[in-house]
């Protein structure tokens, strides 16, 4: 769901589709990268709300974990998104409560209402929380170190092509129906318990007792958590005063195969989410626990189920603020505030101490050049021109055509300092940053002139702002697509007029520490590094997030250990 | 309470009080900037979410509200001090319960529990929603322009002294004793309603029900909102199934005489607060409309009450998120939650047509230079030199002490640029920044030397970081303290161990709106403008915060226009 949403924002920051018609002319003030990605950071918060039907939650969630680049005016944006969101989520659940959508719509607004519990704790429940907590944390981080081998694995086998993809998925598929068919047979039948107001045992829809081979009357407990959606078996673990209703060798064994079942199935070639599992983990780990510790412990073992979910989630996500409210509108439980708070926070702890949250290790596995928030130690002991690379290419104010065509042609690189160069100034001064697709629309205007003249009132005059707009993944125009002559090779064409005169610059002697952090602060794309003294070329290089990546400046320093 | 919070955590921060001998040793790892401004918005939270008792609320507030500078780590931080909150005070209450402590611990932690009404809802009453919502920014945004007059009129009168300031706490208190008193006599005695769990009229108790004059079994009901503790008003007003209780004219007359109260109180002499006067003024304002509106919407009164303090809180603080939770926490009404995000989000876009909110009021009177996150548009059409102001005062990179005295004797600048001249390097080159106060303990170390020679090594060892820490505020070396004989004044020292060798710089060309964006995202103090083109001294100017305030530039180019 969240992913979706994202990827329905992304679509509407790309303008639309043009090809499948579905494009409207006010999308365009969305072309540019800032729009997009607030765009796509509103979408992932529309995903939550309307996935766990937690509005704020939502909110928190892209705060937390979406956002990279914060700023206040994403915060009610992203309100604002949710609460069209939460809106309309509640008008469909009132007209589904007919019984017109089949199962959808069931448990309005309050996916797992525990609120039922009267909760009052004393100090042995608040050492065996803390102790569920850090267990929680160990599991957490122990299903993260799973994930990342598993999916290096996959990784693998994927890349062979698809019907080894298809393959993983068949075996994957058949691996859950044996566990969920086979392992029932462990478990045995239990008496329905008297005095209920359901229907024992549940036949022929999801419910809280399944038969299962069982005699008349009786159910299995094993097969009543596999033979369920997903949501009845959180809400069946999460339910209160049903101390008896699981047996202790159930909640083990399936916490053990939804455990692994969990960690084999993200990654292959099907949506399959995280948060799901690990609440069903940790729900039937913290109920085996609530268990366990009964004869120490007054609280509801429903209630260790909910702070078992919390701490296997704070140990995975290594969220807090947006994972206790997403689990304060799941179930409603504010009393439960406190020892959630606490729980989280434990979780989060002891599992930072043995590996990185479960999404840090997949954009890390993916490869993408994500920038943390912090510059690295290591970074202090280096300065910005440390890890400039590669002869720079620059342009001249005014540059022929042939020359742009061959850099382009030859560099894969995103910017262009622009240089102007006598007779246009006394000595070389740095005149601004071009961006490669301002360079190719540019181009493909084919305003030249004969003679290195500047023509910027000209160039102006014919372009919109919009030409430059940032145009859809894959759209836009290519190097491939023009079409140069000969004779126009060697023409000029003046880059002032498209240039970023005034780039974010640092001196080359500044701190590799500091220039990260600027960098990151302002979500930069570029960074130009200038020199520090006078009479040398006007610029030294120009940094980009693949600059500041730890493969990039470790393998430039191999001497440098980096602190764990 | 906040402030309160606010308070003990830069008290925390300037490494407690040698005075009172309150001071530990490991407080010094807190004694610079940063960790002090971490402190304090920490301070701030716990504030909050020990008044509301709404911790994840203390969070978003002072993400919201109180942090102007958000890092990703000062998150899990304040979510880790509420946490403690949240424990400490569910312990107290649990303590409290046994009656030990007074009207203490009363309520649990969540304050007025409105959870029991069950929430339907169809779009006539989402149009009486939208409708209160609009309404209640209108009142907002009039409560805003109110305290903003009345504070203007109040710092006059106790810029005047002590005393003014006692005589205008007692005419307020006049006043309100007299409102308190003097209306209840508008209103008339209604008998008390059959069949009620609590005691009607209540004696000798803050209660919902109080006599004033009445006969018996009677009870006034103006008076039982006057007459009580504000928290017992609050949970009158929020009570549900009571739709007769307070007569129509009843709740305009309070509303009236609140609003007004709320607006006069505010600025005195005495700790008062805006959150409970405007969550009073709002139940009061949403139950009027709920009564008026009783045959379009089918929604409870109370409700309506709910509705209309998140309407009017909206509308004066224009929170969204932080005000969402901390209502949620403290009224358990998560099914609310739709509604509650809708009305917030129209009142506060009502109220932000006409002014700003009450907090960016408060620090606009006080003259303090508050940044805002975004560049306002007028600064695109300026460049970074055109702020800078005032002849540049710049240390050479081994400076005489009688220079360095003078300079700070005649400047009020905190920072100072220092430029390595001939025979230090080749030409003039910016060497770093100093501080003010840095200068001042270096001073008074008074590791001179009699000729122009770099000592940097020695002063080094002399040393230690620790002092040069950020003193508390009072506290530190002054200039006056410092005894400089004749002689030393024609001594030299070296600057360049404490200079700031990679300070930020942009160059002098650079757009002010880029500019502001770097000083306020990388929360500097200082920044430096260094020229384009080489030549000419390494240093333009130093940009601080007021050089980028809005009464700096206009009144530096009265020409432009800023858009409102």
């Amino acid at each position: 769901m969240v992913h979706t949403g994202a990827c329905i924002a992304s679509f509407l920051g790309q303008g639309g589709s043009r090809k499948y018609h579905l494009t409207w002319k006010w999308l365009r003030y969305f072309k540019n990268d800032r729009d997009r990605r607030d765009l796509i950071t509103c979408g992932a918060a529309a995903g939550v709300a309307a996935a766990f039907r937690a509005p704020v939650g939502g909110v928190l969630f892209a705060l937390e974990e979406a956002a990279s680049w914060w700023r206040s005016a994403l915060l009610w944006r992203t309100f604002f998104t949710t609460a069209v969101v939460a809106v309309v989520l509640r008008s469909l659940i009132e007209f589904c409560r007919t019984g017109k959508c089949g199962l959808f719509g069931q448990g309005g607004l309050i996916m797992f209402d525990v609120n039922s519990t009267k909760v009052t704790y004393s100090l042995p429940d608040l050492l065996a929380v803390m102790f569920l907590g850090v267990i929680g944390g160990v599991f957490g981080s122990f299903y993260n170190y799973c994930v990342d081998k598993v999916l290096r694995t996959y990784s693998i086998i994927n890349e062979r092509g698809p019907s080894f993809k298809i393959l993983l998925v068949i075996v994957i598929s058949l691996l859950t129906s044996c566990c969920s068919y086979g392992l029932p047979w462990l478990s045995q039948c239990i008496p329905c318990p008297a005095n209920l107001a359901e229907q024992c045992p549940t036949e022929s829809r999801s419910g809280n007792f399944k038969n299962f081979q069982c005699p008349p009357n009786h159910y299995n407990d094993l097969a009543s958590l596999f033979f369920n959606t997903s949501d009845d078996a959180i809400r069946n673990l999460f339910t209160s005063g049903s101390e008896k209703e699981f047996h202790i060798s159930t909640l083990l064994v399936f916490f053990v195969a939804i455990f692994c079942l969990g960690i084999v199935t993200y990654g292959i070639a099907i949506p399959s989410g995280l948060f799901i599992p690990v609440i069903l983990a940790g729900a039937s780990y913290g109920r085996f626990v609530g268990k366990l510790l009964a004869l120490v412990s007054n609280l509801d073992v429903s209630l260790f189920a909910l702070l078992g979910a919390a701490s296997f989630l704070g140990g995975t996500m290594r969220m807090t603020v947006s994972l206790c409210v997403i689990l304060l509108e799941l179930t409603n439980d504010l009393l439960m505030l406190p020892l959630m708070m606490l729980v989280l926070l434990i979780s989060k702890s002891v599992a930072d101490i043995f590996n990185k949250g479960v999404y840090d290790q997949i954009v890390k596995l993916k490869g993408l050049p994500y920038m943390e928030s912090h510059a690295e130690p290591y970074m202090k002991h280096l300065i910005a021109s440390d890890v400039v690379t590669g002869p720079l290419v620059s342009f001249s104010g005014v540059e022929k055509i042939g020359n742009i065509l061959h850099v382009l042609r030859v560099t894969r690189h995103n910017g262009f300092p622009v240089i102007d160069e006598p007779p246009y100034s006394d000595d070389p001064e740095l005149c601004g940053l071009v961006l490669r697709t301002h360079l190719l629309v540019l181009l493909k205007g084919k305003k030249f002139t004969k003679q290195r003249v500047k023509t910027g009132s000209e160039i102006a005059r014919t372009f919109k702002a919009q030409d430059f707009a940032k145009a859809g993944s894959g759209k836009g125009v290519k190097l491939e697509d023009l079409e140069i002559t000969e004779e126009e090779m060697e023409m000029y064409i003046d880059l002032h007029p498209i240039a970023n005169t005034s780039p974010y610059t640092v001196v080359e002697t500044m701190s590799l520490a500091k220039a990260a952090v600027l960098f990151r602060q302002l979500g930069l794309r570029h960074l130009c590094v200038v020199p520090k003294t006078p009479g040398r070329p006007p610029i030294v290089g120009i940094l980009t997030r693949h600059d500041f990546t730890p493969e990039h400046v470790l393998g430039l320093y191999p001497h440098i250990k980096p602190h764990k």
